[in-house]
């Protein structure tokens, strides 16, 4: 009869191990199709184990297909070592794949912010009154598009301080405003073409592309997107930031915004996704109303995020549909979970409704301006002034300079590497082929630099740029 | 010269008064474009407010587009009036469009875990040291694949508890499997044909619908899905389950398993995506080793999610990419930000990293064990019992009730849905036209109900389907 030794099994457990001592034979083809095993009783007899010890591990063999019983009769082993696919061996020469990045001395690209300004103790606060408070709540599936706290708690705020009209129930919460994007693209259309602003933040092109629509690029002046061009470019939908352009800082006008508005209304099946991702930090001034505060028609879907006001490492954005938008969206889409836990959900809602996100907003502007005004002064005062132009200063979290230069931009990127600076050009930003790119210019992205470093950056730019 | 009044302007800024009323103006016409407006100084003076009150306005209205300036000669009107669309009264008649949900004595539909099973205070402890000691690596952008520690701790569950060989790097993290399947279709392709399982989870197929790929039903038997079928289908990717198939509870056995592994290696460009869902709460027995374990020539794609495990709205889930699907995810989305927010990530490394995550399985199964046994005997000793039987026990959550009776099935989920039992019929879960749908066939979604609610909601069973 069968045999198996049960010294040396460890901490594993006798059937455990009995079962895979089984499994092994019947794998190497030891013991083969149509074998009929041991009877439980005196295999366990003649193993020296108990009865369930066999009972379990023949459980456990006839679960996964390897043996199968008949009744009255007893358990036989099927037939499978034939159907095991020959081994390739294209294991991949896989190796780590995500480098860790590099440290720079400063990084002008990356949005980021230091632990000093993120507000850790009230988050904790609320974190934790939510965890011990809102037991039921925290388990209890979200309606589809989100905690409809946090919906009416956004509703508020867009009230105060966009001047928007907008229903909690309009409000639909995602895991980041990339994710949003493809359930727009599920809900406006596969077969439509999405206009995206160039230059312009590349990830939002790639997101359509990579969804399998089709996307044309339309150039972006200082006033924002090219109405003209978009109408001859047959788009339907328009990709479009007019609080701030990213990165040229452009602030579409009240006229063009109503051009805009105009051309969504001209032919139906036309909308405006309005991205108003850094709106908050408007240096200057009040922010800009939205184009969807002045949309009647029903064109406009708003989308913000909180994941720049707030921290990049949290993933809330939001989205604002039309009404009857909203309508298609739970006919076809509320199928969807909401992609945020509801632990962040309370939290957030909590911190926006007793005015800690306002506080914040705050802080955070009085900080970026502090660095904003810092920063200038310092280029303005070096020998950098003689061959530098600063532009679009007031918009959120960057500025262009403009360098006076013999050397090519690839050059100036590479110096700046070097030295541990991470920077971009403008022109990095336009998808070619693109008339007028504009060269010598760099996106100044001063979100994650601190006011300490600014002498030692300065004279690190002075370096590249006129050594 | 123009003027404004301001009394009764409460609690708002004197500039923003100020812009306000020139905006309405504009809007109106009253101002009309071209229109010089008067010097800073002077309307000032005129007005009675400081200069720098009329500056700000100016610099408003200017950055909304409102007005433009001339240097040296002044501020003017511009253009807009003409271009404001003329308004569609398009409002909906929008009504609150998420009713909440009734409230049932006994869901058998949805997963839910009751707020005594989750570990609110670990969950807690965790979370709050997570905030309290990590504030450089919260604020910090985790890799596109997420947090090394979380995968790292995936990995090494993985290995423990499946037997699986799977490097963290080949771990992606994710705001629950359904986004996930939104990036597995943009990186297969969406040029493929997706084979879905009927019976099953309605939610799969409506995802890969609304994607706009081809999508193709393949009848699932008592072992998973039909490769004769799946192979005649002229599918490419094969998405199952085959741990536990939903609803019917089938388990794959192991000689299906490879054949359906021989189907993926047959030709290039197959996949078998794995979604083993609720694997840990297998209750007889150990978890069936999965299909990515015995695969040799990476053609598995394994999924699974902690919102089965932990709580339905945490919302973490993870897949395992074969090396070369790896390389290529890298290439063409690794632009996509991780969708779950750092704080989550950090907390839920630990979480399984310190055996928390295996403590709470088990007691999760004790539970559902002691909760599926009590209603299975309860039935047993029932009126039911000459009239019931039930099958698929064993598997994760759920099990099947037959039921002898004439009633249709539309008669029987009415009683139910009456007395306050949400109840499903297998039948529901299939895609017509099918052959063999099973009528009387009920699907026992145990996860929600309590062991005190037991002897109530079988008295209601007996009502419903007995009188």
């Amino acid at each position: 009869m069968l045999t198996y030794l049960f010294t040396d099994i460890g901490s594993d457990s006798l059937y455990h191990h009995l079962y895979q001592c089984i499994k092994k034979d019947i794998l190497s083809g030891e013991l083969s199709a149509g074998t009929k095993l041991p009877s439980k009783r005196s295999f366990a007899k003649n193993l020296g184990v108990s009865n369930i010890t066999v009972e379990n591990a023949y459980a456990q063999l006839q679960a996964e297909g390897y043996i199968y019983s008949i009744p009255k009769k007893g358990f036989y082993v099927r037939e499978i070592s034939d159907l095991i696919p020959s081994v390739q061996n294209t294991q991949a020469d896989f190796a780590e794949s995500e480098t860790p990045h590099t440290q720079y001395v400063a990084d002008f690209v990356s949005n980021r912010i230091h632990p000093e300004q993120f507000p850790f103790s009230v988050w904790s606060k609320l974190l934790r009154e939510t965890l011990l408070n809102r037991h039921e709540e925290l388990l209890e599936s979200p309606p589809w598009g989100g905690i409809l706290e946090l919906r009416r708690a956004i509703s508020n705020h867009l009230k105060e301080f966009r001047n928007m009209e907008v229903s909690a129930e309009q409000i639909i919460i995602g895991a980041g405003t990339e994710y949003l994007y493809g359930l727009l693209i599920q809900l406006l259309g596969r077969d439509k073409i999405y206009a995206v602003e160039n230059p312009g933040y590349h990830k939002i092109a790639k997101i359509y592309e990579s969804n399998g629509v089709k996307r044309c690029f339309i150039p972006v002046d200082r006033e924002g997107m090219d109405v003209g061009k978009l109408e001859e470019s047959g788009s339907h939908v328009a990709h479009i930031s007019p609080a701030h352009h990213f990165p040229t800082g452009a602030v579409t006008p009240i006229g063009k915004r109503y051009e805009l508005l105009g051309w969504a209304t001209r032919s139906s099946g036309r909308y405006i996704i309005e991205d108003d991702y850094d709106s908050e930090f408007r240096l200057a001034g009040k922010p800009i109303p939205t184009l969807q505060g002045i949309d009647r028609s029903e064109r406009v879907i708003y989308m913000n995020t909180f994941t720049k006001t707030l921290a990049s490492t949290i993933r809330i954005s939001y989205m604002a549909l039309p009404c009857h938008l909203l309508k298609e969206f739970e006919k076809r889409l509320s199928f969807y979970s909401c992609t945020v836990s509801n632990f962040e959900q309370y939290a957030l809602a909590r911190f926006v409704e007793e005015g800690y996100f306002e506080k914040h907003i705050n802080r955070m502007r009085t900080h970026y301006r502090r660095v904003r005004d810092e920063l200038m002064a310092s280029i303005r005062k070096s020998p950098l002034a003689s061959c530098c132009k600063i532009t679009e200063e007031d918009a959120g979290l960057h500025f262009l300079l403009h360098v006076d230069t013999r050397l090519s931009d690839e050059e100036l990127l590479r110096r700046a590497e070097q030295s541990g600076i991470r920077l971009s050009s403008l022109a990095e930003y336009y998808c070619k082929p693109a008339l007028d790119i504009p060269v010598h210019t760099f996106v100044i992205n001063y979100s994650g630099l601190s006011v300490q470093k600014i002498p030692k950056v300065v004279k690190m730019l002075i370096k590249c740029i006129l050594c």
